[in-house]
């Protein structure tokens, strides 16, 4: 294995392990998802849980981590112009989100912070080293880092009325119908 | 009683009142607990609840101790442009996430909204009846519940992460600069 904080192992026990903890801290949150319940789950020893991932912290990571690289969403886009870049990133965005597994990994993020401020401080870690930094290099206005937040904070907006609150219009609405009402803003936001 | 909004009485009346509204609220969603039924619940006359608490969604703010009325946020602006109205709407939604008790209320509505299916349900209708009606009146396009329920999730998205991810360039933005950045962003989906 080559992922980094992630020691050798059979793949398929560390994916089942991941699945379950996603699926657990997607359900419960950071804190009710214990050890025990995700090794259950995940039908493993809890020993194993500690020999693959250490801590709690960083098997909450590996799990988060795991399926959704912002580079997927945001990289590459620099070439483009700003129109077609915010169109670009609400659609990768958007089918993301379609994805289960990377909807389960998003939703267990936004779930897991609200209640416990050690996932929030692990939430906000992750979006101001992984995606602002990558947004700050796309717009070049000197307050591009409360720039690139308006991008995230609106792309978390869709997430929760899409995917937990559930607002009809919004669980309706096809990809394409919010890309087209959302990527202005998205553009606003870059100039 | 001191409390904003609820007329002189019998504290137990209004506290029974107010527990068989939670109870309703909770378990059958607000389109469902109607004034009748929670005044069976509470074995008072439905009069009372008119006469306490004025109006349903006015007894969904007591019984939540939500102590934000989405008409102090997106009332009274028909008479605006687009424009002015979007400047407004964020404006008015930053200097109520600025009281800690609005706050508070709102990101308890929302810690309970993504671990819990009843509140995520009355949650999803407060904002569909009360929110999206206003917003959709705004608005005359034929998406307008859909144009709505974007203004909703940018808002939605800047409370989790100005308040409860608290990303740092978003935590010390100052309202004018968050809402000159925001304004134009609500504007286009109202328009």
């Amino acid at each position: 294995m080559s992922r980094t904080g992630r020691r050798p192992g059979a793949p398929e026990t560390s994916e089942a392990i991941l699945r379950a903890a996603r699926r657990a801290f997607g359900d419960r949150g950071y804190e009710a998802a214990t050890f025990r319940s995700i090794a259950e789950d995940a039908g493993v020893d809890p020993a194993l849980l500690v020999h693959y991932f250490g801590s709690k912290e960083e098997l909450f990571a590996a799990a988060l981590n795991w399926p959704v690289h912002p580079v997927d969403i945001f990289g590459g886009l620099e070439t483009s112009n700003t129109t077609e870049m915010a169109e670009m990133i609400v659609r990768r965005y958007l089918s993301m989100l379609d994805q289960p597994q990377v909807r389960d990994a998003i939703l267990a993020m936004v779930r897991s912070a609200v209640s416990n401020e050690r996932a929030a401080r692990m939430l906000r870690e992750f979006v101001t080293e992984e995606i602002l930094a990558i947004l700050g290099r796309i717009t070049s206005a000197s307050d591009s880092e409360l720039r690139a937040s308006m991008v995230a904070s609106q792309l978390v907006g869709i997430a929760m009325l899409r995917h937990v609150v559930r607002l009809q219009a919004l669980v309706e609405a096809t990809t394409d119908e919010i890309a087209v009402l959302v990527a202005p803003a998205i553009a606003g936001y870059l100039r």
